[in-house]
């Protein structure tokens, strides 16, 4: 029988009453015919609890021991959900971690899949057995200890599951029915995708759709698993959520998929540093060290060997960075006149697959933000994603400028 | 080095401040030179939150599955600890059951140790490991699925590891700090015993001490375990709590070790049953079945082919037991005039290895209570033990009256 594998977050089985709505969806699939493997998180808190006890007893804890107590929360959900769906007389087991086993690496609190070998759970599969409830965000080092993959780790889990046992498509069941052209409450047009590619996932989770780890999607990408995102929360259909998918499934598309947009940025500009081999990576090795997550760069011609940095970073980096400049330039390291911080931009960003077929979204982009009146402060540019950055108060103004602009709201 | 096996209740690893208490106690046994084998109970309240789920999710549970949920509990503590014995500077690892392994029977929920290979733990102290925090109650079946050993089975399971490791001592740390003469709330002048044989140990405890689990102190006899009980709320000398041994290891014992008491009895007489060879056998085979369980069992002298045959169940059975007989009388299986159930009676027992040499502890007992104008209404007796039946109303008064003559009050 085909395999499925299923998803539910901490949300969806927060309660021993949605751990029933999840199982009756589980349900469904079974009917269908599909053996399903069901991945499950701890009810939603638990592992917020158990993670706090352990920082209060250790604040720089063994690894391999906060591994140890914060996997626990999985294993009741997965059992607890293995017992509602026999009370439902659908034949199910739990499954942890090291019983599968699910082979990782050493790494504790942040490791990696290695292998999962499919025989044990497929004998089960043969010998009737119709769902396999699995702990997720666990798995076994080769010391055999147990390992967690890190926070978000059971989509991942869901996604090398679906890999190893070549499942059909992997549902992640979440507290959102799919992904959207934007956020709706920014653009109450904002409509939901029937289906998007990998790539324009990855550009729209890292500029803060979050509905999908960006890990796991990554590993969708590479073993061309079919994800699909739906509400645990609504009475699904087959054509529910979004199926996130290979460029080549999409048969018809915008050119732009989504407007996504992050408020949360800082545009800072080192200014007239003294340039010369080598003084970029200088800068970024000091920021990286100094824990500012950069994320636009750009360089203005130089002058006289002397150039204009600028870059973005999270608002609340913004302290870090002016220390760790202050510091450069002190030791000598970085030659520069003054770091200007304007902590009032927001980055707005237009994504789609289609633009590496269609000219002149950039120019579109540009001219619609310029008919708003709205300044662009800076631009980076990537195979399939145009990022500007803006005055803050312009944020939404711009978002619904282009998604009307696309016509988002209407599909292909 | 000698290895010690240290077991924490839940109530003595309730909180995290209290596992940093029992951590201290280790601590100073890993400072004398032991290495240490700790096995822990869950936090206590949430093996009760765990089943109170299994059962609302499945009243009629697979057994697989309520192991797998409920096991996680002494995960968390057994990992807490270990974090917590760090902190300290004590080089500590835990362990699952799986990982030890605890091998058990595949009788979920009540499974039975069949062994513990030591190697694993062993080579972790040659290593340089000084604790290894064992999770209490849990191990694994041969098919790989975790079991659990039943209520109380933390402290079976610390009495296998003192037996699988040859270890010194098995120390049982709880919330009393010892084994009592009686109970010190019916008795002020109630006595800590520092020495008690496993026989007393096992009919006190099944008498209702409640101190230690009947089950652990059966293995701790068949494996010469030293098992000691104490209190993880006081501060401890070598000579703390009480000392649970082989008979030929306390040189001196009064003649009565203890008074043991139950106040939850209902004395049930059939009345005018028809004997034959096998009746006995059929009353307590159904009232066996139905869920009754039988104390004491006295049978009068047979008269005219007919005899009255008594009994003492828990008072919260008596209803269970006469429709069970009422059932009996109408299937013609049993033939009795009436059933007569007193449920205001209690139990009182003196226990004491003494009594296989000394005579005259039964009469004696007999004069005290007649002294007092106390009624008996049943004796049995076994080879440590003669308990009667009395009036609820009297039962302070006769354990007061038999810990004064048997002057318990006072070492040997």
């Amino acid at each position: 029988m085909p395999v499925l594998v299923m998803k539910f977050g901490g949300t969806s089985v927060a309660t021993l009453d949605r751990i029933k709505r999840a199982a009756k969806r589980v349900g469904v699939e079974v009917a269908k015919g599909y053996d399903v493997i069901v991945i499950v998180s701890a009810m939603s808190g638990k592992t917020n609890e158990l993670v706090g006890w352990v920082n209060e007893t250790s604040p720089m804890f063994d690894a391999r021991e906060y591994d140890a107590v914060v996997s626990s929360g999985e294993n009741v959900t997965a059992g607890l959900m293995a017992l509602t769906l026999q009370e439902m007389s659908v034949p199910a087991r739990s499954w942890q971690g090291w019983q599968v086993p699910v082979q990782t690496t050493s790494a504790h609190a942040a490791a990696r899949i290695e292998g999962i070998p499919s025989d044990n759970i497929m004998a089960s599969f043969a010998a009737g057995m119709r769902v396999a409830v699995v702990a997720g965000f666990q798995g076994v080092s080769p010391e055999g200890r147990i390992t967690t993959l890190g926070r978000g780790g059971s989509d991942t889990t869901a996604v090398a599951f679906a890999a190893a046992f070549e499942a059909e498509r992997c549902d992640i069941y979440t507290d959102v029915d799919g992904v959207y052209t934007t956020d709706p409450r920014v653009s109450p047009k904002a409509r939901k995708l029937d289906k998007i590619s990998f790539e324009e996932m990855l550009e729209l989770a890292s500029l803060g759709a979050k509905v999908l780890q960006t890990r796991s999607v990554e590993l969708a990408m590479r073993y061309k698993v079919k994800l699909r995102v739906l509400s645990s929360f609504e009475e699904q259909s087959d054509e529910a959520g979004t199926l996130v998918c290979d460029e080549e499934e999409i048969m018809e598309s915008n050119v732009v998929a989504g407007v996504a947009f992050s408020r949360d940025e800082a545009k800072m500009t080192l200014v007239s540093v003294a340039d010369r081999p080598g003084i970029a990576a200088l800068i970024f090795t000091g920021l990286s060290d100094a824990g500012v997550n950069v994320d636009m760069i750009v360089q203005n011609i130089s002058e006289e060997g002397r150039t204009d940095m600028t870059f973005s970073c999270p608002t609340d980096q913004v302290k870090r960075a002016d220390a760790a400049m202050a510091q450069a330039k002190t030791d000598g390291t970085i030659n520069f006149a003054e770091l200007i911080a304007d902590v009032d931009v927001a980055k707005v960003s237009v994504v789609g697959i289609g633009m590496r077929s269609h000219t002149g979204v950039a120019a579109k982009m540009f001219q619609v933000l310029s008919a708003e009146g709205i300044n662009i402060k800076v631009i980076t540019t990537s195979e399939i994603k145009i990022s500007v950055l803006i005055d803050r108060k312009y944020m939404e103004l711009a978002v619904q400028a282009l998604h009307d602009a696309f016509e988002l709201d209407k599909a292909a």
